[in-house]
């Protein structure tokens, strides 16, 4: 079994309206040190499969599904879990 | 100046419906390896501040704004970056 963790972020040049409205508030809340929030998603899948195939199989479900390639870059992390 | 990798996830008591959403995509999509999917945030904030305040001042925003911590966790990682 792994524990697959996903990294999806918007590409540098990309706009991110959801971390200029964080950081504003960061500074309203005297943040002042903050100079710039970037705002992504993070996923944990749980996968029961094969080793072989799974680093394909990952880099398919985050082309298809879990990123929008034209403007999000992903990454992973993959971790074995040893069942108790 | 300090790069901060924020991640926010929700209690493992906490449902995840949108986790549940993508999984069952992921299903119809015949990745049915995939038995759990779990979706947090992931935030990277730049931060120009003195390094000895640095880790109280985060977990202080991760509370008071980045995640809601009757229902979510966090974790954080901070890496240094030297201007070039």
């Amino acid at each position: 079994m792994y524990k697959v963790k996903v990294f999806v972020t918007l590409k540098e040049s990309v706009l991110d309206p959801q971390g200029s409205a964080v950081k504003s508030s960061l500074h309203r809340m005297a943040y002042h040190e903050v100079s710039d929030v970037r705002i992504g998603k993070y996923l944990e899948l749980t996968i029961d499969g094969p080793a072989e195939s799974l680093d394909h199989r990952i880099q398919e479900m985050c082309h298809k599904l879990l990123s929008n390639p034209v403007i999000e870059d992903y990454r992973y992390e993959v971790e074995e879990v040893v069942a108790l």
